[in-house]
């Protein structure tokens, strides 16, 4: 058995959505002075490597907690999208084999970036017919390899798409040393029940 | 297969650790004003369930990211000790068939505390013997059901005899609704490199 760390890891002066900086780490008690460690972490819920539910775009849509703590846990499949230049398409999506219920992941140029490189806003992004291709195959979940998944789209139609079906986007993965191929997931968000969106752990086993 | 969440929920008015009140959630987006949900996460290293590294408490000790992300992931033994008053000692743990490399999880009286209630400083421990028992019996981690695993031992004997041999605690689990017995366990730090503690999602799955 294989495991695959593909978090990003959460550090001060990592990559954040639009440059934002909300992400900030500060140790509370050294050794040195306190004879303890301890450190007080103030996260966004969209840093990192995150779950997106649907209550974050959708008025009354359910929050990770309703859809259940394993809604990213299973059979998953990385595709590659390396090739991409600019967005994934339905005509990308139609070309692959997908099968029902799948926790599908897109392995994109953006893997190449750094963990902590200015954010960029031209990154590799799923385009709303791309997400309704997802639909149409039944996608479990959606993740993508950077810190936003849709760009350019004012009604955000990426996400509605998606959440409107009650499946959860993954932001925020690393997947370059990860070939395309099929693996078991395990993603699981920390427990916050009610909120929108939810920083996790995520790691893929190759049996 | 049956899957236990045993994680302590997150949320404004949760029980901390002697009622310190670190944890902090904020929504920075609401779907009325913005039509977007965001939220901004204050929270401790030691809040709700959490693993502790060596770090925590050894000078030179190893961070989370150190020990591995998957350090407290695999065959697990969930012990009953609901019948014990004040600690978890050296001969209840003898009594206690446990094979080596368990990751090794006491419920106790502590369960029976709602997720919101004030701070017990007379919660159930375990005591220092305790711990170089489970060190005897090459536990792979130890886990409890309430934010602290020891209390009144000045020099935190029970975390540095774990700590010393690279043996995380995971503090802050909840047990009520599990059995004693054998399981798998899936408990995932979020990845932050270099810090002491971690908070972590944890499941048990029955097979």
């Amino acid at each position: 058995m294989k495991v695959y760390d593909i978090s990003w890891p959460t550090f001060n002066g990592m990559t954040e959505y639009k440059d934002r900086k909300v992400l900030h780490l500060k140790a509370t008690k050294t050794f040195q002075k306190d004879y303890v460690r301890e450190s007080l972490i103030t996260i966004g819920s969209h840093t990192g490597t995150h779950i997106d539910a649907p209550a974050h775009f959708l008025k009354e849509g359910k929050s990770i907690e309703e859809i259940g703590p394993l809604s990213c846990v299973g059979p998953a499949q990385v595709i590659d999208m390396t090739h991409v230049e600019t967005c994934i398409d339905a005509e990308e999506i139609n070309k692959i084999e997908i099968k029902p219920n799948m926790l599908v992941l897109f392995k994109t140029k953006n893997s190449q970036l750094q963990v902590n490189a200015p954010f960029n806003h031209d990154f590799i992004y799923l385009n709303a017919e791309g997400a309704k291709a997802l639909v149409e195959k039944e996608a479990r979940a959606v993740g993508i390899d950077y810190l936003g998944i849709e760009r350019q789209q004012p009604n955000h139609e990426t996400h509605t798409t998606l959440l409107e079906k009650n499946i959860p986007i993954i932001e925020g993965l690393r997947l370059a040393h990860v070939n395309a191929g099929n693996y078991f997931m395990w993603c699981l968000p920390l427990s916050i029940p009610g909120i929108d969106a939810v920083p996790a752990r995520a790691v893929l086993i190759e049996e």
